[in-house]
C-alpha cells in the first residue's frame, strides 16, 4: 500500500524504533518504495544507516557482563545482556555459514548462536548445556542477519538446572526456536 | 584385574576388533598394565597403531557416497556410510573446540558433528534439519576423540521427513545423543 510521504516517514520512524536492525531493503519492501526513497527519508529524519545503528548499540556499555565464558567465545555479537534474565545477539550469515550448494545456512551455526547466548545469559562461572529441544522453522540464506533473543524462564535450584528459551528471527520471521536446559554450579540465585 | 600375557593378548585383540579406535592409553587402563606393555603386545600381534588403523579405515572406499552435501562440509571424518541406513564419523577435539577457561568441548561442535552426519546419511540431494531433541550426557575434554554413530530409524513419506538417531561416544562412554527430524525433497525411498 502506498502512503503519502508524511505518513510513510512517521511509520518509518516507528518501525525503526521497534525493530532497529531492519535493513533499508526490508523497509523499501515494507513500504513499497525504492531503496533510494528510504535513504532520503532517513536523511531527512536524521536516522543513521543500519551499520551505524548496530555499532551504536554494540558500543553502548552492556548492563551486565558475561560471566560464564569469554565474550569473544560468543557466536554472534551480544547487543543486550541482563544476567539470569535475557540477552540478544546478532549473527550475520555469510559464505562460511552456508551449504555451498544452495546457500542455506547450516543448522549448527544457527544452533551455535542460540546455544552460546544461552550460556552467556547464565550468571555463573560455569554453565554447560545439558539438553536442548530445537526447531528450525524457516531456512536462512546467505547475507541475512539473525537476531537471537534468549529468556531465562525458570530454574530448578535443587537439580542445579536453568531453562533458557531462545527465539531467533530474520526481520520479524521466526527462523529458530529452542529450549535449553543449562547446568550451572551456583544455584542460589534462582 | 591382572591377567597373564596370553589372556591379555587375546582380550586385547578382541577389544580392538570391537572398538578399533581405542587408544593405547585406554587399553593400558582397561588391562591395568603400562602403555609400553600394550605397545609390545600390539607389536607381537602385528596390530598397527591407532593412527594407522584410522587411516586404513578412512582410505577404504566408503560403501556409499555422500549426496546431500559436499563431503568436506561434514564436521569430522566419515569412516562408514550406508545411505538411508547408518553412518559413523570421528572428530578429534582440539583447542579450537573447547572453552578456553576449562578445556571442555563446546556443545555446538559436538552438535555439528552429529547434525552433519544426520544430513550426510540421507540419500537425497536436499536434506535439512527440521527439529532436534538432544542431550549432552558427559563432558568432552580437549584431545578426546568423539565417535558419532547415526542410524536412520524411520521415515514419514507423506510429510517428507526422516528420523535419524545419533549417539556419540568417547571410548565406550556416551557423551551425546540426539534425535533429528530431517526434511528431504525426495521421499520415495522410505
Amino acid at each position: 500500500m502506498r502512503r503519502n510521504k508524511k505518513e510513510r516517514q512517521k511509520l518509518l520512524q516507528d518501525t525503526i524504533v521497534e525493530t532497529p536492525f531492519i535493513t533499508d531493503e526490508e523497509l523499501a519492501e515494507k513500504f513499497s518504495v525504492s531503496i533510494q526513497t528510504i535513504r532520503l527519508d532517513r536523511l531527512e529524519l536524521s536516522i543513521p544507516e543500519l551499520r551505524e545503528r548496530i555499532k551504536h548499540v554494540a558500543e553502548r556499555k552492556l548492563d551486565d557482563e558475561v560471566k560464564s565464558l569469554h565474550i569473544e567465545e560468543v557466536i554472534g555479537e551480544i547487543i543486550d545482556l541482563q544476567l539470569d534474565q535475557s540477552a540478544i545477539s546478532i549473527l550475520e550469515i555469510n559464505k562460511e555459514h552456508v551449504f555451498s550448494r544452495n546457500q542455506i545456512a547450516r543448522g549448527h551455526h544457527i544452533f551455535a548462536q542460540a546455544n552460546s547466548l544461552a550460556v552467556a545469559v547464565i550468571d555463573d562461572e560455569l554453565a554447560l548445556t545439558a539438553k536442548a529441544n530445537i526447531r528450525f522453522t524457516r531456512q536462512v540464506k546467505e547475507s541475512e542477519r539473525v537476531i537471537a533473543k534468549a529468556k531465562v524462564v525458570s530454574g530448578d535450584s535443587e537439580k542445579g538446572r536453568t531453562i533458557v528459551e531462545v527465539s531467533s528471527y530474520v526481520g520479524n520471521e521466526l527462523v529458530f526456536s529452542g529450549q535449553f536446559e543449562m547446568y550451572r554450579s551456583n544455584t542460589t540465585q534462582r
